[in-house]
């Protein structure tokens, strides 16, 4: 098989051209940074259990009729999905306070919020993506109103399904970010959910404890953090085999 | 204590007068009709499992910003909530074909259908609970259109919900039926979920061997049903305990 060109290299995935047109291959390092990119390290088995764990939430979604990019997944690390322009927003849900909503209003984290929280930040490394409200989505012209509705109706489905998958094997979802592209098929134009969706971009918190099961054991140097990307695959149920072509180590980080 | 005003006898429920102006107080009783009360049995234990599932399925959606008539629960059988106008509607909310949807256009049971399909029935046992149109409904005067694109929308964030919890627990939600209520509190109404959800009124089979879980198992002479229930109640980690004052005996039916 002909090594295919690499179209971009993230700081979690790497980008490869797709075996058929309108198709790429989403790659899943187990690099991990944060505070865009001031850390950095490396969580061994993280790409294996993010390529498993979106492979499943995405097919979920895509079961409620949710458009999203996944195709299929090809391996332990990669899954081949559909190419598409990506808005340039980090679309954040919150139910509860935590992170930089708490530091930006001085609230304590772990406060459930009046009503799920909607934020967008401008997806853009050298400006730290910096929150944005729609009248600059809409200035700048990231996103038509229209397929911010579509997009913001989109995240609340979303976050409703979620919230109730993992009710059901006892996490509290806290928060995420989601990022959508425009599909084109022909003159047609759809909203996706795009990129993936696992413990690096979601705040999973055990209901019953509280801990900590996503990257914000690795942004607070807390340890334990394939064990707990581990445990989230594990209750989902759909923890990869061991011996299946590469080793799911849970090294503390 | 003084013996509360009984104010109606249903199939499955009494609702007595509550201690609060407002307020009524729902038993949930073992007794079981299908076909609109052309069968009918006892499954023991049933009523206090279906107070505890639909206790627990009201809180949840509470906290997803779903408004209920769900107060508190007040012993294994009874359970405060609002008193409500109640719609007379019953919506029914698909995801798989089965029961009367199948009999109606002879499709298969078990068929996904190609997106959720809410359907509206005529609440009269008289007339059997008709299935209606919108029309019918905005004809008739049974909710205002306004209010009927809020519970329509309700009715989805349900699903969407409900979906994603019980997909967590290994189980797939096929169908199931919710009722509304006007809530008035002063000069305001708010349209708010009310009734039950419980394994009376859901299709809930099991996502690996799609056993049935629900009062299917009763309404086609099955047999165990009251340990369906139970088993529904222990995957959402909610199994009231034994020796709380009333045996949840699980008796073939």
């Amino acid at each position: 098989m002909a090594r295919r060109r690499q179209i971009y290299e993230g700081k979690a995935k790497i980008i490869f051209e797709g075996p058929e047109p309108g198709t790429v291959v989403q790659y899943f390092k187990d690099d991990a940074t944060a505070g865009n990119g001031a850390k950095s390290g490396v969580i061994t088995g993280k790409g294996v259990l993010n390529n498993r764990i979106s492979e499943y939430l995405m097919q979920r979604l895509g079961e409620m009729g949710i458009p999203t990019h996944f195709i299929r997944s090809l391996n332990m690390r990669e899954q081949l999905v559909r190419e598409v322009e990506i808005i340039p927003l980090e679309v954040v849900v919150r139910n509860v306070v935590a992170g930089s909503l708490s530091k930006r209003f001085g609230l304590p984290e772990g406060e459930r919020l009046p009503r799920t929280l909607v934020e967008y930040y401008y997806k853009n490394d050298e400006l730290n993506d910096p929150l944005i409200s729609e009248e600059h989505i809409a200035t700048f012209g990231w996103a038509h109103p229209q397929e911010l509705e579509e997009i913001q109706s989109l995240a609340l489905r979303v976050n409703d399904f979620l919230c109730g998958l993992f009710t059901g094997v006892g996490i509290t979802l806290v928060d995420f970010k989601l990022e959508f592209g425009r599909l084109w098929q022909g003159d047609e134009m759809r909203i996706v959910l795009a990129d993936e969706i696992s413990p690096d971009n979601c705040r999973l918190w055990d209901s019953r404890t509280q801990e900590k099961m996503d990257k914000d054991r690795f942004r607070r140097d807390m340890g334990g953090v394939g064990e707990a990307y581990q445990e989230v695959a594990r209750r989902l149920g759909i923890l990869p085999e061991h011996g299946q072509g590469e080793n799911v180590a849970a090294e503390g980080v």
